[in-house]
């Protein structure tokens, strides 16, 4: 019985696949191709095929399965175990909340995504707030609808990063304010001057794309399973482990931009391509969680990337295709130059070392949000205060302050936080691996894919089918613990600049 | 009533829009950059989605809104009424024949392709001989069920070109037989010699693309409704007149393959770009048959793209973008290359003039294979008795030979027919368009977009809701009459070549 019922989940699951698939090529598409003039058309094709993918996912025959499958769970395998538990979990959030409020959601936020456009072009927080003011009523009707553990806002924790609270994130970003804000401080105020002329200056792009290329193979990228193109904000897409696509973009007049943001999406890219196949047929395939994303695509991007070591191998090739803009950098400028430091408004364009503070400030505000002791309309006041408090500068306009990232216009609460904590992980995992492995010679012997093999047993392999907690439990033989992360950038930082 | 009917109609019919759409996605995304590796994955989703579609399509829903709609079909308009015509014949077709006998030859088909592949790398007929009279036999099998026009080869040639018959062709062929093969033997024979040399020169692939991108916005090309891509096949492809992409590729030794193909492919795209967008929304959008299709990107190809004209606006950013390979190259030297004609052995790299003699020979041999005159065995030797006899050449192998094109192992008989009656088609248009616009003064004009124009009104913004012989007679004030292609063929290559 329960096994005719399972088969019965893993039917409807498959359809659901079927419909995610070709969701997930046309989105890959819309952004990296699609003529302009096919979005209407497209939006009433893609509204038919989502409406059909909701009908199956609620469907009679779909709950029977699911709920039937969890009431005898222990019949099933500890794979299937976890496969009904997320089906069910899924389940419950989406019959818990009315449909007719989720439609009302979906639209809201449809037309805020090119409200907050507009008000950021136009540097007007006043015309998107009322939007961001609606997101968020109707995200904590939605939160009363699900319900919560405590507190509305660790249910949106949890979305991103399954089993954590904000008791856990209260922790981490203590010890960071506590740590690492003074240290930064310190490295802005006297840290070395570096030689900055040659980061500004202009790399054609065609040669750009030709070292990007050759990166992805001394990272060992599979093009059989993937493949690189360009759009303007870089990003990473799957729709099983063998079909894994990113993007990078090429500024003629910012190299760093296209080497790295290209290492990090390879880094997202990597895991999806390393996941076990076999949990492209269950809902445990991609990776598990926000945090634990971010932890491989910052391993790459700086662990790797803007290593030393990385460099004393890589940078005679970067010289070779651009023999004038570097003629007279030595390695060590480079290395900094890379690694530069400076107090900047814009998150996306933050440092590794600056990156967790812009990170730490958003996680306060959206959890004074979610616990109503901050006010929409206060958010400019509030976010300027943060910034001169933690970075010691302050914005100019809210384009560069508070309206720069899209996120809480798309609804994301409780993504923020996994930013920070994917990096601190990925310290974490770095402590470990060097145990296991001779880290620095690897990257010295151009053998990277020892360190990608590492990560495939411990980390990439297992999908979403063990959570983040488990994942740094089983890997480091310790609960996450944020002193790597510090450890980690004090060391690096004061190598470099004190 | 009927329009209660009529309306579920449409509702149908836009679900299935929306499979299609999704299925049309995916088809570009698996021919133009999906990872290898994904294909396993992707035909195991898409077989999913099809057999939503095929459920969809033939539900009694559908059947019934398509069939009361038929009985009371005077009640709706003109349009309305062809919308239903055409649904209630693909249905009728789905209907007759039963599923096994349909899934069974989806399978064949199948398994043939590859078949095919291996055949013909390995140069061996007898290898792909079984699977191609399989093909064979199913399909009079399928015949027998939908049923025919007095006899089963007239249904094929339905498919691909609504309302012509053997008959029709018999005269179409018999006519180039008697008029056009004895004026090829005599330019082949005794038409002057041209210069070759520049032709299987070095023409750097970036350099190609450049001259590419340029003769799309001289024809015209809308980018924002489309897009252009590197494929090993060149293609077009669309959803819907607001998304129509195509693609071309580069060979370093052989620039006329990304110019020519290049124009032929943009041909088949602006047709169906300046389709009434209102079509959309019905089931005739797309271009009408596979014939008006064909004679649309031959009409950009050779009556356009390589007459004497067009170069002399051309030829000089040409010769900019490859000073080297066309130094000593004159403008008539040029011209003539582009049309050299040669007695050759494969179809897709055949001249103009000659093309249609590979047709001709095809179609005898569809005919008598369907007429249970020939025996699949017998292939090889009737191909090459058909070659001597009328381009005076013999295959020295089957890969250039019967075993060349890719159609027989797909299924698709009665489709090589329209190549030559797409030529036909565009020589007829092309007397017309003479009498209403000065056309080689247009051209000279490097005004594309007045012809353009002048094809949107007459052909293009029809879509599919006039049959070709309908369009025909509209156009040309007559119907259709093979003289205009023996007429233009005759004064093109008598005044190159004689």
């Amino acid at each position: 019985m329960i096994l005719e019922m399972f088969d019965k989940f893993k039917e409807i699951q498959k359809k659901q696949k079927a419909y995610g698939y070709v969701m997930g090529i046309v989105g890959w598409d819309s952004n990296t191709e699609a003529p302009r003039d096919a979005f209407e058309h497209r939006a009433e094709m893609m509204g038919i095929i989502s409406s059909e993918m909701f009908k199956l996912s609620t469907s009679k025959d779909y709950q029977e399965a699911v709920y039937s499958c969890y009431d005898s769970i222990d019949e099933l395998d500890n794979l299937q175990q976890r496969e009904i538990r997320k089906a069910k979990k899924n389940l419950d959030k989406i019959l818990k909340v009315p449909e007719d409020v989720f439609v009302e959601y979906r639209k809201t936020l449809t037309l805020a995504q090119r409200t907050w456009e507009e008000a950021k072009h136009e540097n007007d927080f006043d015309a998107f707030a009322p939007a961001l003011d609606n997101i968020i009523q109707q995200n904590k009707k939605i939160l009363e609808f699900i319900g919560y553990k405590d507190i509305p806002y660790n249910e949106l924790l949890d979305d991103f990063e399954e089993g954590y609270t904000e008791k856990d994130y209260d922790e981490f970003f203590e010890t960071l304010k506590r740590d690492l804000v003074p240290f930064v401080k310190e490295v802005l105020t006297n840290g070395r001057k570096i030689r900055e002329d040659f980061i500004s200056d202009i790399y054609p792009r065609g040669k750009q794309k030709e070292f990007v290329e050759y990166l992805m193979n001394v990272l060992n990228f599979n093009y059989e399973r993937g493949g690189l193109k360009e759009s303007v904000h870089p990003f990473t897409w799957h729709t099983h482990s063998k079909d894994v696509r990113f993007t990078v973009r090429y500024l003629e007049d910012f190299v760093f931009s296209s080497i790295f943001a290209g290492i990090h999406e390879l880094g997202h890219a990597l895991y999806e391509q390393q996941i076990d196949p076999k949990l492209d047929y269950t809902n445990l395939g991609g990776g598990t969680s926000s945090g634990i994303h971010e932890s491989q695509s910052r391993f790459y991007e700086n662990i790797i990337g803007r290593s030393d070591e990385f460099w004393k191998v890589h940078y005679p090739k970067l010289k070779e295709l651009f023999p004038e803009q570097l003629k007279t950098v030595t390695l060590e400028e480079f290395v900094l130059g890379i690694n530069r430091v400076e107090a900047s408004f814009v998150r996306v364009e933050a440092d590794e070392l600056t990156y967790p503070l812009h990170i730490l400030m958003r996680y306060e505000i959206e959890k004074d949000l979610f616990g109503n002791r901050l006010e929409t309309k206060d958010l400019p006041k509030v976010w300027n205060e943060k910034m001169v408090e933690y970075l010691g500068i302050e914005p100019k306009d809210f384009a560069e302050g508070v309206l720069q990232d899209v996120h809480w216009s798309a609804g994301l609460f409780g993504y923020f936080p996994t930013y920070a904590l994917g990096s601190a992980y990925a310290a974490q995992f770095y402590y470990t691996m060097k145990k296991e492995l001779n880290f620095e010679q690897l990257i010295l012997d151009n053998n990277i894919q020892a360190i990608n093999e590492w990560l495939k047993e411990k980390i990439h392999q297992f999908g979403s089918s063990k959570t983040p907690k488990e994942l740094l439990k089983e890997v480091t033989n310790e609960d996450f613990n944020p002193q790597y992360y510090v450890k980690y950038l004090k060391e690096k930082y004061t190598k470099l600049y004190l």
